[in-house]
């Protein structure tokens, strides 16, 4: 089997949301599977000198519209959250545990309920009782969940994970890479799939 | 007939390029016409505290790779000119006074030139002799053209043109108004031919 594609992303980020939603049929269309890696883009911003789209001078306005007409045009459930951005570590270093702990498949379950709460039913994914409650919804165990997500063994196997994503290029999210072809952006899921389709883009 | 789209770019955008070799086939494909707007994107990055895409940390590298690509995917001829970015108000004036004096037809082949010019032929077009020659080649007075350039009028002409398009909320380029609706970049000309197309998005 081909080499699985890695997909970066922020729980926090719009575009990221929406590629997490296309991202596994697509892989499945070309018998490839994905490796989830949660970041936080607030460190990654710290050494690019960059800050969250939607705070931007001009450019912040423009995205918060684009995203909604995005989500439309694409016919994906999206809102834009009442608290936003947020810091979303706890849900991030939480995904970290369940994937070591229950593997791909919870974990990819796990985030894609984070996903939605924010995107789709507003909730504050960064306070670790709603971390909690989504936790529980999907069958894992909250509590440890919580606790290893405040752990020092996982804040530093999450810090590495973020830093082996800069040193392969990854500055923003979602970020995909296939075969060593870097894709930034939702909009490169044309490219994404031609290259899937064609071994060559 | 419908309102013009109203195309804003800047001569050194190779994202506003690629819309270039695009935008009059989509325009025509549902009758509309084209306003074509060159901008100085220095003067509204200093405003916004924004920088050259291709000089920014990590998304410069990415972004150099993905322009490359993206001209491959769209079978547009490309190549990184050998001096890059470079600043293109020169030709930009002088495109204001072939719209004043020659009309837009004109005005359009001549931006297509400059534009050919600087990323397929690898010319310096900063330089008023280069942007002469390209004048001369689409039958236009060279001499009168970069005189016109320079006056006083046309840059203030200019600059009232880049503080109407930053008041639309112009901060990029390729940057789009279709109906009152923004679209910024050239992955949104799927969103763009969408509402052409059924009148909303």
């Amino acid at each position: 089997m081909a080499d699985a594609i890695d997909f970066y992303f922020d729980f926090s980020s719009p575009y990221g949301y929406f590629a997490s939603t296309r991202i596994d049929a697509l892989a499945a269309k070309y018998g490839r599977s994905i490796d989830w890696h949660p970041l936080a883009l607030g460190v990654i911003f710290k050494a690019t000198g960059s800050a969250p789209l939607t705070t931007l001078p001009m450019k912040g306005d423009y995205s918060i519209h684009d995203i909604e007409r995005t989500a439309r045009f694409h016919g994906i459930d999206y809102r834009l959250p009442p608290t936003f951005p947020i810091a979303t570590q706890i849900a991030s270093r939480g995904m970290l545990w369940v994937q070591a702990t229950h593997g791909d498949a919870q974990a990819i379950a796990f985030a894609q309920a984070i996903f939605r709460a924010l995107f789709v039913d507003g909730i504050h994914v960064g306070e670790p009782e709603n971390v909690a409650r989504i936790a529980t919804a999907v069958g894992l165990d909250a509590a440890a969940l919580i606790d290893a997500a405040g752990s020092d063994a996982i804040k530093a196997q999450f810090k590495d994970s973020i830093s082996a994503a800069m040193a392969r290029g990854v500055f923003g999210s979602p970020f995909i890479i296939v075969d060593g072809e870097s894709f930034w952006g939702f909009d490169r899921f044309d490219q994404i799939e031609a290259l899937l389709k064609n071994g060559t883009i």
